[in-house]
């Protein structure tokens, strides 16, 4: 089969890539479109020494009956495969399992392929009427509410989102949507801070000034960079809360000096829970289409990547089997 | 009068230091005794750029009357002065007000002269029954005590404490009466490990290994360094908290990957309020004389300095005026 493989030497797509077998408790399936997400970049830069079969974001159908599953059901997965009975997995946070393995990024190979295989456990039946290129969202969606999951958002709360990523993005229009405090998206990038500006204020970086400086109750840091942390420490308040989402290849000096003095709550978010996401995308209202940049084939991977490492791009997407 | 200048060059012992005179709601104290913390260290090192008079842990006497104190009152203070009007002032947060002046640490001269002064509003009248040199544990206490003020502590929490200097081993005795759960001391130096050990059990950093790793779920970072950071990111287990106590003079590269892959949160954490310390001290349980490494007058201030900075130092205090 057709496979996009992260090596030593970078991105190879592979004509004649043994299938994958489902192995108990696993189901075979045909991915139908996939997201490129920054991870992906970040993996093929080395973080995580990641070799093997990349992407995560997916839809697909059940190649096969097996593990309780009937052929041809369209499912989205999540991501984490945990073992099943640590004390983690036993709480529903797989996620955080010591044993586990993540899809495309860590011990196991991902959906950029015509099949993959996850546990029967990680896939939900996708809901009927959600086009394949918004359902493929969902891995991201669930990553950014997470962030519900991890703190206490208050009505009033004033939240900052630093970055115009594709997730910093969908964090605001999840924000514009849910949130009843003041929101504003704050990036680098007029067309894309456009995409969103008809649902909350946007800020150019370079506008961000004395005014903004420790008065946000909650910064949620999506830029992808490690100055995007020193960033958040100077526009969060005294107690407040930063939520840290970048994840990158390499690490910067970072002085917590700052948190230390102010009492700043830093908080790490990774993968958030499917069914909050998939409600949201039944829902139908997240206006997700306009975070499409362009979709490839799968033949074409090596100049999807190129186009999603551009600067400014949105989300690149790959059709691997058609509907 | 006699005062502990922080200069440019060092520490500067002055003889004809002009006395303070109080401002509107001050109070004119006179210190009898302070203690020496690792800031304090930090701040001759060019922490907060300070240049003033050095010292923030003290208990004196009301040297005046003035502001609704009574002379001769033994006081201990806070040592934020917030400016009584913005709205964290105005929820008891002076020590978070962005006009404040801070004892000893910025805009503000400290407590190792022969007088000082505070708003009337820091102060605490000392419960009678507890000697100086414990009474002088009131701020350090306070700023371990904060972090119940913090976080939500569990009673089946599993607390580790990384370092054995002054605030970590204050931190380990209030654990060791307070908290259900399991809880460890790991530290540098077996004579200060020694100090605690029959109170909660403790071990040596070296004898930290990979069944440690990933297993806590509160770590209290005390050492005082940047590389306690790092190991405390080791330690705690996902989705656990690392609670962030030392600030110093610069910083070094912190890769907070980890944090953001096992969703940690880190809590910075610094000044507590005096009344929940005050009511430990009135209690006496806590056997804090044995933290205590020396006593020198103020006249030999600069030796103490040089005490408090030899590796392995307890609690070196400043007697100032003699009861």
């Amino acid at each position: 089969m057709k496979a996009l493989r992260c090596t030593d030497t970078g991105l190879m797509l592979e004509d004649q890539c043994p299938e994958p077998r489902p192995s108990a408790g696993e189901v075979l399936i045909r991915p139908r479109m996939a997201g490129i997400c920054r991870t992906d970049l970040e993996l093929t830069k080395g973080y995580m020494g990641f070799h093997g079969i990349l992407g995560h974001e997916f839809v697909g159908e059940v190649a096969e009956a097996g593990a309780g599953w009937e052929a041809g059901v369209r499912v989205v997965g999540e991501i984490n495969a945990g073992c099943g009975t640590c004390p983690y997995c036993r709480k529903e946070l797989a996620r955080h399992c010591p044993h586990r393995t993540t899809l495309g990024i860590y011990n196991r190979d991902g959906c950029l392929a015509e099949y993959m295989t996850l546990p029967a456990a990680n896939l939900f039946r996708a809901p009927d009427g959600i086009p394949d290129e918004i359902l493929v969202f969902t891995e991201p969606l669930a990553a950014v509410l997470e962030i519900f999951e991890q703190i206490q958002v208050r009505p009033v709360d004033r939240i900052c989102v630093l970055g115009d990523g594709k997730l910093g993005l969908l964090a605001a229009l999840v924000l514009a949507f849910r949130h009843e405090g003041e929101s504003l998206l704050v990036g680098r990038h007029p067309g894309k801070l456009g995409l969103v500006e008809d649902f909350l204020p946007t800020l150019r970086e370079q506008e961000l000034d004395a005014v903004h400086h420790k008065q946000w109750d909650i910064v949620i840091e999506a830029t992808g960079a490690t100055q995007g942390l020193r960033q958040a420490l100077r526009l969060v308040r005294p107690r407040g809360t930063i939520v840290l989402k970048s994840t990158m290849a390499g690490a910067e000096a970072v002085d917590l000096t700052p948190a230390v003095i102010d009492e700043v709550t830093v908080v790490g978010s990774r993968c958030g829970r499917f069914a909050p996401a998939l409600a949201w995308l039944s829902r139908g209202v997240l206006p997700l289409d306009r975070l499409i940049e362009a979709v490839y084939p799968l033949e074409k991977a090596q100049e999807a990547w190129a186009h999603a490492v551009r600067p400014g791009a949105k989300k690149v997407l790959i059709l691997i089997h058609p509907r």
